[in-house]
């Protein structure tokens, strides 16, 4: 069984970055937060065992000064070729493979719990519902345009909100399970 | 000094409604909803003396079985004539002002403090910075498409998170108030 996360930041009104990639109103915001409050992150990265990313965030990543993810497995979706830089050529894969035959193939391979990220690649497993659960810390910002965190579905899509917590700093974390993710299903193949 | 509020409910990916203007997805979360509970709209209700609205709200709650405003003043905003009907023409005026100019007006002749409702009446009031708090609804569910809370903005909008309150039936609702607000400034005229 494969649990799947969605762990992200967003504006209040649902922008994971500006329209070019920027970021400058979420560092902005970072600049308030207390030190040593990472808001969940490191408990969080601690339960999952693997982290499904897109080509455009992948390429995000690569550009800060140091690879962030450690040892931990990463899957790049992307449809064209990656060279991988040495460094991380171990632990980073990339395949073009849909999300369904991706998880089946994690699945199978003993992975227990993955991060998804990225705008598009969480769009995408929410659309074919295979996310399980969604974190969301909202930023007390509108910037009106952007990147939004959610895309056009088939269909809706029925969460349960789980909790959620609010920080001094005016940060809000929310924690909701989706109800109709397929990997649910307790009686049948993950996927 | 005049002040102004949004209230409102949303899906989680921040729509007011479907792009055709159902509501089925919030009619449906209402009735899980225990009897009496109104998540603080009669209490907010209480404390406004004024209803700004634009033109789809207004003709959406024309539709309703009964008006529900009382005795509520009610402005439209709207660049066309509408008929009123008989039994609401006391109460409710139609403006083509702009939202610096009406609420100018209503600051004039005392009043104190307004529900600003309706997608593009928010945004056009959020764009010229003329909204003081945000209390927000959100119910459980992704819809994917529809008609959007928030709109393109010239400059950001900062925020300071109040308040929020989960309730056991799923919905949380979110209190902000806008840091940037023009009717903010003490010293000044309200517009």
């Amino acid at each position: 069984m494969i649990k799947t996360s969605v762990f992200v930041a967003t504006s209040l009104d649902g922008f994971i970055a500006r329209e070019d990639g920027r970021i400058d109103w979420l560092d902005a915001a970072q600049g308030m937060v207390p030190d040593g409050e990472d808001c969940g992150y490191q408990d969080f990265m601690a339960t999952v065992d693997g982290l499904v990313m897109g080509r455009n965030t992948f390429e995000q990543v690569l550009s800060f000064p140091q690879w962030p993810y450690g040892e931990l497995p990463v899957v790049v979706l992307s449809h064209q070729a990656i060279a991988l830089p040495a460094a991380i050529s171990k632990t980073v894969t990339v395949t073009a493979e849909s999300p369904a035959d991706l998880l089946a193939r994690l699945a199978a391979a003993g992975r227990q719990h993955l991060y998804v990220d990225g705008g598009k690649t969480i769009q995408s497993f929410l659309a074919t519902n295979l996310i399980n659960e969604i974190i969301i810390t909202v930023i007390p910002i509108l910037i009106g345009t952007g990147k939004p965190l959610f895309g056009a579905l088939p269909q809706d899509v029925q969460l349960a909100h789980v909790r959620s917590r609010c920080y001094d700093f005016g940060f809000v974390q929310h924690h909701y399970r989706v109800l109709n993710c397929s990997l649910n299903a307790t009686n049948q193949s993950p996927i």
